[in-house]
């Protein structure tokens, strides 16, 4: 496996989700569908199909021996057993709103799970990347490693998620007890949250009903800068559905504590 | 009143302010301490300190003239009928958790309140500012003129709030009731979501327990863009308190509707 073209790759096709997705944030009539039946709200933009349009076909010029899983046009199996997991637009309720707080997410994943991956922010200018053991970001105060915030107690944690109610009434609950264990409980940050954990900022982020798009990024940059993603079992997180995200040990095993028990 | 005096001035604040603060956003061994009796979590860093030192420096030397109110240092009169109001870093947790949506406020206030205002965010490099009637902003996409959404109704609209407990469980209460009625309810951008009020993306932003400093800034800058703050009576917010900041008018009756029979 050539690292050095995988990232070299990956960062071609950040840069073309950026170029791609700009022009629609903040822009007057954004068109927002609702891909799912009536009562729940997913808009997709335009800016979402766009944007992944343009990131596969950075792939398709370059990697086209692997294959591609993409939120807005599905899969496309490949001959290297490396697979392209992107999300255009992480947070498109954020991006509707005009927060930068939504990320463009792309992993490259072989039968293990994610081995590499990018979440980029393309309003502020910030890239955070890992793999293979390391993780570093660029932005608006230049370059740096990224490394988590270690182990500490729950009572000292920053706990995040994006909606107070996460999925079900259960999981709503199971959150709510460990954000009562936690020093300081934030919502609405979306992919941002995990770049915050990978950065050495936040302790933790707790998720449900995520997509595999959605968390194979997070995973790789997270596990890169030393810490742990897992389902809310302690099992592997890759394939999506419920999340957490820990800069240590401690923060992980007193989650997982309250969060296994929910059904 | 030498109008362009101010706006240089407040310019030269936020300039001071960015200059100041930067330094302590994601920096490693932040202190915080703890202004209020235990159990309420109100961290205040060496950042704020510093940046609020750095602003009075700068109106010291070009306004002396003139009052301040900062939320550190407290009240200084002055002779000239105006009064700085300062808040060197509105959102302090989200500072302390490294995300991106904290802001630094500068109001100018003469005795019918504030008349000018800046709501700079210095890690994007995003500066919105409005009075007299103009209201403008300059980020990573270049400038542009603010503008509010106007009116929609409120089943249409975005609602943003800090913290899903806003202040007493009946004002919680009252937000929620708005929330049920919107399009999408969205929570953790501090005085970010007010500059995504002037600047057309979002309609409603609804807040209690706020102080003057807190409130000053985005009050000017919405109502140069064309939308509407008062307190969830209708009446005048600048003092602080609960607040109603709305893109138009059919979102604030709206909301005022419900807000006003909160006790």
């Amino acid at each position: 496996m050539d690292k050095t073209d995988i990232v070299r790759t990956a960062h071609a096709v950040a840069d073309a989700a950026r170029e791609a997705v700009l022009p629609f944030f903040r822009s007057a009539g954004l068109t927002a569908d609702n891909k799912l039946p009536e009562g729940r709200f997913d808009p997709v933009t335009e800016g979402d199909r766009a944007t992944e349009r343009a990131m596969r076909e950075v792939l398709r010029r370059l990697r086209p021996q692997d294959g591609i899983l993409g939120e807005e046009y599905g899969a496309v199996s490949g001959t290297s057993g490396l697979t392209w997991v992107l999300d255009p637009i992480d947070g498109t309720r954020a991006f509707m709103s005009g927060a930068p707080t939504w990320g463009v997410l792309i992993a490259v994943s072989d039968e293990t799970g994610p081995i590499y991956g990018i979440i980029d922010q393309p309003y502020i200018g910030e890239r955070f990347e890992g793999g293979w053991g390391t993780a570093r970001m660029t932005g608006p105060m230049g370059a740096r490693d990224l490394r988590v915030l270690g182990a500490r107690a729950l009572s000292d944690a920053i706990v995040f998620t994006t909606f107070p109610e996460l999925g079900s009434p259960a999981e709503a609950a199971g959150f709510a007890e460990v954000a009562a264990c936690a020093k300081l409980t934030r919502y609405g940050l979306d992919c941002y949250a995990y770049s915050l954990v990978a950065a050495g900022h936040v302790d933790l982020v707790i998720e449900a009903g995520l997509a595999a798009y959605d968390i194979q990024a997070p995973i790789a940059v997270i596990e890169a800068a030393g810490g742990i993603v897992t389902d809310w079992q302690g099992g592997p997180a890759h394939q999506g559905g419920r999340a957490i995200a820990a800069a240590g040990r401690a923060q992980h095993e007193a989650a997982l504590e309250i969060l296994s028990k929910v059904v």
